[in-house]
Parts: structure tokens; C-alpha cells; sequence
């Protein structure tokens, strides 16, 4: 499935770069290792790599479950979205967390699309439609 | 495989609720977002996610290596009993830390024995048995 | 491929490890459920498998897709790498966070030598070469 790879690929390295963000915070407002606290802008980045984190986990297998069952470039079309929507969900994180919302809803949605869609479609399998 | 499908897709489902309720502890116990700690009933509620999200990591790819080098049917069998695991692990460790153990053995020992077995039988297909 | 599902196992049983060193480190330190701060070396335990866990995500689907596109044997190469990082990681870590990079680079590089060379792989197949 080329389409689901170099979505999963792509959604990896965009969660990479959120690592690399959370790194460079590290030395701009002087949290050091150990530590993962102690600056509220360095907050902001380290829980927007840790909530993708979270999001991945579900994300890339519900991903591979909806092009095995359904349409792997459907599957990479919601994927496309959810890529969008973690980037938004980044940038209005760092600048208020309040406003983190739209692109949490944005990336949460279509990972419970593929997983729900997933779920349904080798339910289906099972039962022998 | 569409038992261990089916299985993967409801112990993330199962994840992303104990998400829910770490949601709803934020706004119940006044933690709020970047924190991740502040009051101790929102913090258990945060530790049942992240632990389960350590545990995901290893009980995921452990059904399919399992399913895949020996009987997908059993390996959903053992996924129920890490499903029913984790449940009581989350029920418990929310009314009490220290009861936390009965839960976290049930859902871990299938992960284990699920991984353990998947490793033995490519090993042993790389073996040529 | 028995070749990445024997490092992806062995992968994950070395985070397992890690995690028995942190609920180890917990009696030793006094750090109790739910806090996962309060004691520094304790923290670099904890931090070593927070890290592994940041790393696995991207690590695994690395892994399959470089073996996928390429090749499973050299993939597992580069995995055996990657073991031997996350294993100076550990031991650096824990004596000496500053020295930690060797081991971090160690880790890191590999995986992000699979997952690019498996973007590529799919770009590629996908235009038909």
C-alpha cells in the first residue's frame, strides 16, 4: 500500500520535526535534561510532540485497517487532513493553547474515521459480506 | 487477519477513551493544559493513559507477530484478556494506586507471552522449522 | 519478513527492560504512583524510556517499510544499530545526562535512514519504477 506508506512516513517525520522543536526549546528557555518542565512556552512544545505521540499510536494502524478494508487512497486522503491538522494544531498550541482546538478536532477526526471505518470493515470480513 | 484487526482497533479505541477521561479530568480538577500534573486524582487519570500507551507500543505488533506465526484466533483470545487487563487497571488505579498490580498483571502478561511467542516463532522460521 | 519481526521484538522487549529499570528505580528513589518526578536520577530512567517510546513509533514502521521497499536483511542491520544506540543511551543517560548523545545519534540515525529510504522506496513505487 504506497499510499498509506508514505503517509505513515510522512506523519512519522512531521512528529520527528515536533522532537527536533521540543529539543531546540530545551536550550532557548534553559529546560535541561532531565527535566521536562520549568517553562511554560517549553510546555506548549513538549505536550504538542507528546499529544501526537498519543495520536500516531491510533492513527497509522487505523490508516493500514481502512486501506486494507475499504481504500488506501481514501485512507490517504483523510490522512492528508490529519497532516494539516496537526500542523495547525502545533503552531496554535505554541502561540495559545486555548486556541488548540480547531486543529486537535481536525487531526482527532479522521483518525477515528479510519479507525471506526477499520473496525467496521473487518467486523464485516468476519460475519462474510 | 481481521481478529487481531479487530482487536487492535478496540484497545485503541480503548486507549482514546481513558484520553476522554484524562480530558475530562483537566476541566473537573482545574488542570489545565500544558500542565500535566497539579492534583492527584487528575494524575492518575494521566498515568492509566501514558502507561497504556507504553503498553500499546509492545501489545500491538505482539498480536500480529503472533497471529501471523502461530493462530490469529488465539492471539485475539489473549488480546481479550489484555482488553479486560486494562479495564481493571484503569478502574483501579483511578480509586487507588497501590490496587493498581491485579490489572496491570492481567494486561501485561498477555502482551509478553503474546511478543515472547512472536519472537520463538520467527526465529524458528528463520531456522527453517 | 522474520528478519525485521526479530528486531522489532527484541526493540521492544529492550523498552520493557527499560521499564522494569524505571518501576525498579521507584522503590529505590521513593518516587511513588502517580508521580513520575521528585527524584533526579529517577527522572533519567524515566526519561531514557520516554524517549525509547518517542523513538519506537518511528522505529518500527521504519523498519517494515525499508524492508518492504529494499531490503529486509540490511534493514535488520541497521536495526542492530539501533539496539546497540538505545543500549549506550541507556547506560550514558543514567550515569550523565550531557553524555547522552553518542547513543542518542546512535539510535536515531538508523531510524532515520529507514524511514527516508522507505518514503523513497514508496514515492518510487508509485511512479512506477
Amino acid at each position: 500500500m504506497p499510499y498509506a506508506d508514505i503517509v505513515t512516513a510522512l506523519a512519522i517525520l512531521q512528529f520527528v520535526w515536533f522532537g527536533v522543536q521540543v529539543s531546540q526549546a530545551r536550550g532557548k528557555y534553559g529546560v535541561h535534561a532531565p527535566a521536562v518542565t520549568g517553562n511554560e512556552v517549553f510546555d506548549r512544545y513538549f505536550r504538542v510532540q507528546q499529544n501526537t505521540l498519543e495520536l500516531l499510536i491510533a492513527f497509522i494502524p487505523g490508516l493500514y485497517l481502512f486501506g486494507h478494508y475499504f481504500n488506501p487512497l481514501w485512507g490517504a486522503g483523510l490522512g492528508v487532513v490529519y497532516l494539516i491538522g496537526r500542523q495547525i494544531y502545533s503552531m496554535s498550541y505554541v502561540k495559545d493553547p486555548k486556541s488548540r482546538g480547531a486543529g486537535f478536532g481536525l487531526s482527532v477526526l479522521p483518525t477515528l474515521i479510519l479507525l471506526l471505518s477499520g473496525l467496521i470493515g473487518a467486523v464485516m470480513r468476519l460475519a462474510g459480506h
